[in-house]
């Protein structure tokens, strides 16, 4: 904020040194970020309750899903995938836990001054290459360019347009105590690849995100599970926790995960164990998080595994009564420990 | 552009300081933007021709149009509006301009750490208000928030989805050399309103932006003279010679303005002199460009005058033949003069 110049004289209230600021946590898409959309979004607009991803269009004819999404992460590059093609994915993924299939994407760039067009180029190829892979169609967009200094390099909005799979998840106000939690895929991937291209980490594996589109597991968890599937939410930040404290939030319901069912690469394993962080609470961009019913949880395991991208799907933990701890984790040695939503911003512009 | 790092050393291609740059130019919507998008993201997306402020669905069942739109104005508060009516604003004329009444608006946030939580609800307070005005509902969000200094203020995107009106314009491809120039309202209000905020110039009566819905008067447009109106944009960045300049780029025709016949208050008129700014090259968001058939000219201006934010609204020009000289205008005192389409960025983040 180079000075109160940026809202100007015309703002219509006062602001003093003493004002409410918005800080890094607001942005985390834990509970600070829950708490801002509640308190500030959610009285002035429709959107939806549960904070969803996407939103169902009051259409007439068909069965439309919308989803908006704005990439700052930092560096625009990093093992594995680029803002190019995680602003792709990401949306994509966000109509996908909504039961639709992306169709149509806008994109819109708002660019540093001074950025390379190169750079700019590489980004561009990279939203095509995902484009083209997810089979949406890149229909409209917008270009704005700020002065250097005013926005660090690059920051890339997409909103997609989907359709209707056959399924679509009841939500989580459907969950059951005796539902199972499944994980799509190995967790704390992007997050951690992010951090060691940032902070220039030299692992001797770097970790590599796991950014890639989750329509076909959605897909094959619907059709093996069905009415089954109570709710789908891509782990993204906040990662698995935050998924669950959100649907925790209710009240109707808690989580036990069990540690020794996490699937955690040895690499994400080792960098979280140097950076002192949890894979839990670091954001994935290819694992989902869904709650199935018991009966139907062990197909629904079954048919993700036969797809590459959720080959290593498994049970994590299972819902329970509602009770004081909203999630906990039962650790390989010892007994269940809560498992606290931090309210800090440990990885910000992760995406 | 802090270092290298903004970037990453996992950006596929090797950047150096001969590398070509993005320049404010890029964002400025008139020949940079232009050239950019051609170069960088026709060849790779399915955008539509002619740049067009929106793109149709290709939808079985019913004809739905896409715009989006991030806003970058700065500062935030101005004479008139803010970023917040402006974004809702901007996307919904976007699509009326296409032929489509919005319905369905996304809002993304794009927050700098420290940004005072009061200053933000004036902002979404602003987007319901012009939300409702609009009969929009604003249905999916996302927030982010970067660290101080990464981005100023406060960027938000919009994306709209709206509905075929009746009638809709065929296209610029269509314009004849008999067609005649309607502008809805007096020029420049908005760009010299931003900019008298930003640079806190003082004058007696400060210019007040224009921004307003512009769907009404499309349709009394379109209602009036049907299949007569061939191309209709609203004249944002780069003013109404951006306008002009696109529509005669595809070099079926040229264009001549008459300039005893622009509406400019006196209070631009004053600031452009000052400011050393042509009027035609200021931005508006609350004024379109129209071409429309000869014989229904008339009868179009008469049914915009009709609507309170078009009651200024006249033929300030004709189409013509193509010809060397793409944009000419006739000056009050003198012969035609050819009106330039400035390289350089005049006025950055004015939307």
């Amino acid at each position: 904020m180079k000075n109160s110049g940026t809202w100007s004289s015309y703002c219509p209230v006062n602001i003093t040194s003493e004002s409410e600021k918005i800080q890094l946590a607001h942005g985390e898409g834990a509970r600070a970020t829950r708490q801002l959309i509640r308190k500030l979004i959610e009285p002035r607009f429709s959107i939806g309750s549960h904070l969803a991803d996407a939103a169902w269009l009051e259409h007439p004819s068909e069965h439309l899903a919308v989803a908006t999404d704005s990439h700052t992460v930092h560096p625009l590059f990093f093992p594995g995938g680029d803002i190019g093609s995680l602003s792709v994915y990401g949306t994509v993924n966000d109509l996908a836990v909504s039961g639709a299939k992306a169709r149509w994407l806008t994109l819109s760039l708002v660019i540093e001054e001074g950025l390379p067009i190169a750079v700019l180029e590489c980004v561009l190829d990279s939203v095509a290459e995902a484009a083209k892979r997810c089979e949406v169609s890149v229909i409209c967009g917008d270009t704005k360019v700020m002065p250097q200094g005013a926005v660090d390099g690059l920051v890339l909005n997409t909103t997609g347009i989907g359709q209707a799979m056959r399924f679509i998840p009841a939500g989580p106000d459907t969950i059951e105590s005796t539902d199972c939690i499944i994980a799509s895929g190995p967790l704390g991937q992007h997050g951690i690849a992010v951090m060691s291209a940032r902070e220039e980490f030299s692992f001797s594996a770097p970790p590599v995100s796991d950014t890639a589109p989750l329509t076909d597991s959605v897909e094959a968890l619907l059709f093996a599970a069905g009415d089954s599937v109570r709710a789908i939410r891509d782990a993204t930040r906040g990662g698995v926790s935050a998924v669950l404290h959100e649907w925790a939030e209710s009240g109707a319901c808690s989580f036990e995960l069990k540690q020794s069912q996490l699937p955690v690469s040895e690499t994400v394993k080792g960098a979280c164990e140097v950076l002192g962080l949890d894979p839990l609470y670091v954001a994935n961009e290819g694992v989902f998080v869904a709650a199935v019913a018991k009966k139907d949880a062990e197909a629904a395991v079954a048919a993700l595994q036969k797809l590459p991208i959720s080959r290593e799907a498994t049970i994590v933990g299972q819902a329970g009564e509602p009770g004081m701890t909203p999630v906990t984790i039962r650790r390989i040695l010892g007994a269940a420990q809560p498992l606290d939503e931090p309210s800090g911003a440990p990885l910000p512009r992760i995406c």
